[in-house]
């Protein structure tokens, strides 16, 4: 997001405690002079504050991102992703920052009886302290949107693929089958069925949404219009990676604890602003391996 | 609460930072060797943690339960209702406590498209920080329910009416038509349409609730089968005090940000545990004049 804003003439603050993000991504953009980096934590309020002087609008994409882990550290879904959302809203508050975007789940749909889910399903029950967090962060932003102005554009992804991805399935299985080509180990039962978006695409939509007029509060699902079960996915990582191993399953339909074994969202609300994916899954999953796969 | 369930035979452990509670509502209480009172904050863990120790059960309803005043103090609602919840969780966590029961709100619901509105309606969008509050507890219940064993009992109230009633229209009302009775002043254009229970019979409800075996994460709207009008209570609170005051209103069809011109809930889940309420809304708010009336 940061390399497309400059690319398109923006002066962009970043913010990061690269608690998970990698300092090496943003090589590129601190060549430019429109970009400022600020290695800190937005757990402490003062340093949203001082970020969010005199800016037009703020991409709240900060958080612990992996569902997966919840139950280990129950507090850091809380921490990271409700109260830094707050000192990010009480920043735009008192700064008078007009436009917030904010990257919200579709985890928050829980396991929703309708598939492919629009973003008014019915009232979800979490099952994942991920999802918790963000939709008590979304609730957060929606109530400072009514009570103080601030337009906010929430944005609930399926999980992403491509450059500089670092977590999830297709990372991890790449880095057993690079240590034993022979073997894959997989949680679940290979059945979970999961939608995924290219990060191009998703910064398209991004972008394209917050420019759309409209209510105080906007609220996209953001995915490609298909799913694919995590075989399928095996099948697509071993073919770009050349290796036929044995595949062993943990069973059950579910990968860990949360994990929602179907997630297909309906993205006909952003489809309606013009905004197309320009990758398939399989292509979006292709190309997550060759960026894993090139030298670095 | 706390005297229904010493009544009925239980011991009891009672935590109140007295903010809002009022101490000589748990006089007569106090008077039982079952009851313990701990007159401490919930957003110290360490309460929680120590009162929660071979409990059986959890009636977690400490909260900042006014929707009205949220942006004037943007942080008490997630202190108060998420922050105090998440000490409310580890400890119930920690030391295994089987079921806890929650007291949300109608006010999750934000402006309903579904009126009479179910647990299931869509997705919310908040319009408060107190609902927000409450959504984001909510979903953080769930996901200890789901990831830890926790059986939880969400219960989503109407405005309540009756003994101990502290705050809300009818006391606003009953103080300025003590003080000038010839004059009521009513926020927004008394045309709101709200719901109420009378305490008891919510007690009943939650009682009844909690007894119910079923899924780890149950959910019950809690109501009467009507509403009515602001201008239906003033009649009723004029007609129990004999004052006939000139009303002026504020006007709008709102009484403050993120208020609700029209709330009611579909309670037919409680309902079909047996549970009735005993009181009509008129019958509470007259029970609510009397009990304001009496000497104290």
């Amino acid at each position: 997001m940061v390399d497309r804003l400059l690319r398109d003439g923006h002066t962009v603050i970043g913010i990061d405690n690269f608690s998970t993000g990698v300092e090496s991504f943003v090589t590129a953009a601190l060549r430019s002079e429109r970009f400022t980096l600020v290695r800190d934590d937005l757990l402490d309020p003062a340093v949203a504050l001082a970020a969010a002087k005199d800016v037009d609008a703020i991409f709240h994409f900060a958080a612990n991102a992996d569902v997966r882990h919840g139950t280990e550290h129950p507090l850091r879904d809380l921490e990271q992703n409700v109260l830094v959302t707050m000192n990010v809203l009480e920043a735009a508050r008192r700064n008078g920052v007009p436009r917030l975007a904010f990257s919200s789940t579709g985890s928050v749909y829980g396991e929703s009886p309708v598939i492919p889910t629009p973003e008014n399903a019915p009232f979800p029950v979490q099952t994942s302290l991920y999802g918790a967090s963000k939709v008590a962060a979304e609730g957060f932003i929606q109530a400072y949107a009514e009570g103080f102005g601030i337009r906010c554009f929430i944005f609930r992804f399926v999980s992403l693929l491509g450059e500089r991805y670092t977590h999830g399935h297709v990372v991890d299985f790449y880095a057993q089958l690079v240590e034993h080509p022979e073997h894959l180990h997989v949680l679940g039962d290979g059945r979970q069925r999961k939608s995924y978006l290219y990060i191009a695409d998703c910064i398209d939509a991004v972008l394209t949404a917050i420019e759309h007029d409209g209510p105080v509060v906007q609220i996209y699902n953001l995915g490609t219009d298909a799913y694919c079960e995590v075989n399928d996915s095996i099948g697509w990582i071993c073919a770009a990676m050349n290796v036929q191993p044995e595949i062993t399953y943990a069973g059950g339909s579910r990968g860990w604890i949360g994990d929602n074994p179907f997630i297909f969202l309906d993205c006909s609300a952003i489809r309606g602003l013009g905004w197309r994916p320009t990758l398939t899954i399989r292509e979006a999953v292709e190309r997550t391996v060759a960026y894993l796969s090139a030298p670095r």
